[in-house]
């Protein structure tokens, strides 16, 4: 698909998915997008484990229920992790949301739906349940609940950052309206709207 | 361009520009293409001005100087602001981030390098002096050094988050290594590499 396309295609579904089943490649390829985004000082912390079937997905909804997750055929989960640690600056979270954002672009680009979920990792228990349900090594024992999203926080095992489910729409897409590019854009300075 | 090519292309350019100058429409077609990135809870935080020539760049290069942003013949400056710090969960990194990942894949489409450019605006000095620069709002007299990064730290005023200089290569691309995909990827579990 066209590049400009697939940034205006791109939304963020949360409704149902339809159950279609997505093939491994096409989450590959997303993954691949995922990885060839840009890191802060090329640290290559985010991490991504595929799920590709509702059966990969069922530990991580027991582990934090998500209605969105429980109608996904596949979903791709995204963490970041200790190679970001030892610099100066980390940018943890800035990694991931690039890659986030490449991947839901992917994922669009290749004909399904997907979303930005990370709410249901948020708390402390059901963040160090979800990454257990993954298999993921544990935060150390100095974790502290808010801290999850905030940087330089865990000074050894991984967060899980966020879940990319991915297939094909139930019903139609329910767009969020968006402010107007004058609003939001400005030119030689700032502007104030 | 085809969305993957443009994945595959994009590469961070920490060298020089030419002096071809940048069409005004192509500085809005990246603009819009970071506007149209997913925000949490749809805040819409970020707030971009479009530096059409090296004239509108200088304020921002005399606030603080880096080598990349005195070659580019154009550049994209993006700010954070108060809209996102309402919310219970403050998302203006992700935000930011997501926005900068999507204008940087859509000046590879349109042909042009560019680059994540963040580090000349960590300072306070740097960070007030390009603010200042750009016509736009001082953080408040609360604001501290190391806040700047952080979440939830300005109540009022905007955060200069990453200035995105556009335009054409000087000389050849050069690509950092990375880590193969069987590094970074694992199926159903996580898989420490």
């Amino acid at each position: 698909m066209e590049f400009f396309e697939v940034i205006e295609k791109r939304y963020s579904h949360k409704e149902r998915f339809s159950s279609d089943p997505v093939p491994l490649k096409d989450l590959e390829m997303i993954a691949k997008a995922g990885l060839a985004a840009p890191t802060g000082n090329n640290s290559q912390c985010v991490r991504l484990i595929i799920l590709p079937d509702k059966e990969a997905i069922k530990p991580l909804y027991d582990a934090s229920p998500s209605e969105i997750l429980l109608s996904a055929p596949s979903a791709i989960a995204l963490l970041t992790g200790s190679p970001a640690r030892t610099e100066k600056y980390n940018f943890e979270i800035e990694d991931y949301s690039a890659a986030a954002a490449q991947m839901l672009l992917a994922a669009t680009a290749l004909g399904y739906v997907s979303l930005w979920l990370d709410s249901p990792y948020f708390e402390e228990d059901k963040q160090k349940a979800a990454l257990s349900a993954l298999g993921a090594p544990n935060p150390s024992p100095s974790y502290k609940a808010e801290e999850v999203r905030e940087r330089d926080s865990l000074s050894s095992g991984y967060s899980l950052r966020v879940v990319l489910p991915v297939g094909y729409p139930e019903g139609a897409a329910k767009r969020r309206s968006k402010l107007s590019f004058e609003q939001r854009v400005s030119y030689n300075l700032f502007k104030s709207t």
